[in-house]
């Protein structure tokens, strides 16, 4: 028979991810995960196992968010592409300046800590990455398509400069870069999707 | 009278760099620090005072080496500097990728684990992130005048851009992302420097 759960999973994993979000996995101790969800040893580690596995299942849930986030901002048709991008882009530069808690992105804290150490936490980093590369890619293409972005340059080659550019600012932001640095560099990585545009645009090419 | 010191401080200092590096600081415990520089816990206090203070110590020391790194790597005439620019960030890619230990950077391992609870840390961070952006823009600034790079955008907003996707490199680095795609990202961030560079060369300018 199953254990009978008698409080709010959702509610606790979310306690228990802002304690490691603060403090890091190793800063994390036991008694910090019990003060922060309200529960005991024993409830804790009888429904998540251990630390270690309440970490991976808080980490697994942070990236799958994160990959939803940015699928949900850059979707849609076509001729918004290059305005959802730049959305993306500007809105990650301002939330980064305006994390007064300043820690970063969970994902970036965690691959940090663990990556080194703990190889399912690399390889669900990695695959978090890749899928939010791919997301990015995918909306780089559907711009250059509709002759809004240079398509002189594989989406997928512009795609990942692009994804470096957002890690540097959740690196920079961490250390307290202010955010009108945040901002430009925002706005030279929008340019740059911009720079070599071919003069007659692709739409221009569909049209005949 | 000072204590006396009956061992070799860079020594100590590299083992206990290497260990805070691989571990991160909280997960380093005093034993791990003691069994890494072979000292006891009274020469270890004595000679550093804290555990904070001997990481503090640590860091300050490798932050120094980091801008000294790329003080280094960049200095030089106006004539090469682009190809200095290049060669650094091609030479960052390459170290990102075969680096079998994962660690990453110091700087930004221990930015992400303690810039949110530590004001020192974080401070130390920006001030290194900040000296390194200054070195780029200098050498930027010198292939500019010499007409190589892209004169029509701002020394410091190129710069930035620069930095900020070094750090994004570390950070994928850090995840595994494979060396193939971060020489990509290091050349299309090289090919970015060039992209928008005045047809009419400040060079040619400057020769009439």
């Amino acid at each position: 028979m199953a254990r009978p759960r008698s409080f709010d999973e959702e509610e606790v994993l979310r306690a228990a991810r802002d304690q490691f979000w603060t403090l890091g996995y190793a800063a994390t101790s036991l008694d910090d995960l019990m003060a922060a969800t309200g529960l005991g040893k024993g409830s804790l580690y009888g429904a998540f196992g251990s630390k270690r596995e309440l970490f991976l299942r808080v980490f697994d849930e942070y990236s799958a968010r994160a990959v939803e986030d940015v699928s949900k901002a850059l979707a849609g048709p076509d001729a918004s592409a290059a305005r959802r991008l730049r959305a993306l882009v500007l809105a990650e530069a301002r939330a980064r300046a305006s994390d007064p808690k300043r820690r970063g992105c969970l994902l970036a804290k965690a691959t940090a800590e663990l990556a080194a150490q703990d190889k399912a936490v690399a390889a669900r980093a990695l695959a978090t990455f890749r899928a939010i590369e791919d997301q990015i890619v995918a909306c780089i293409a559907g711009a250059q398509r509709h002759g809004d972005l240079n398509d002189r340059i594989d989406a997928r080659r512009l795609g990942r400069a692009l994804l470096a550019t957002l890690r540097g600012m959740e690196a920079l932001g961490k250390a307290g870069i202010d955010e009108a640095a945040l901002l430009e560099i925002a706005q030279t990585a929008i340019d740059e999707l911009h720079f070599g545009k071919a003069t007659e645009s692709s739409r221009a090419r569909r049209a005949r």
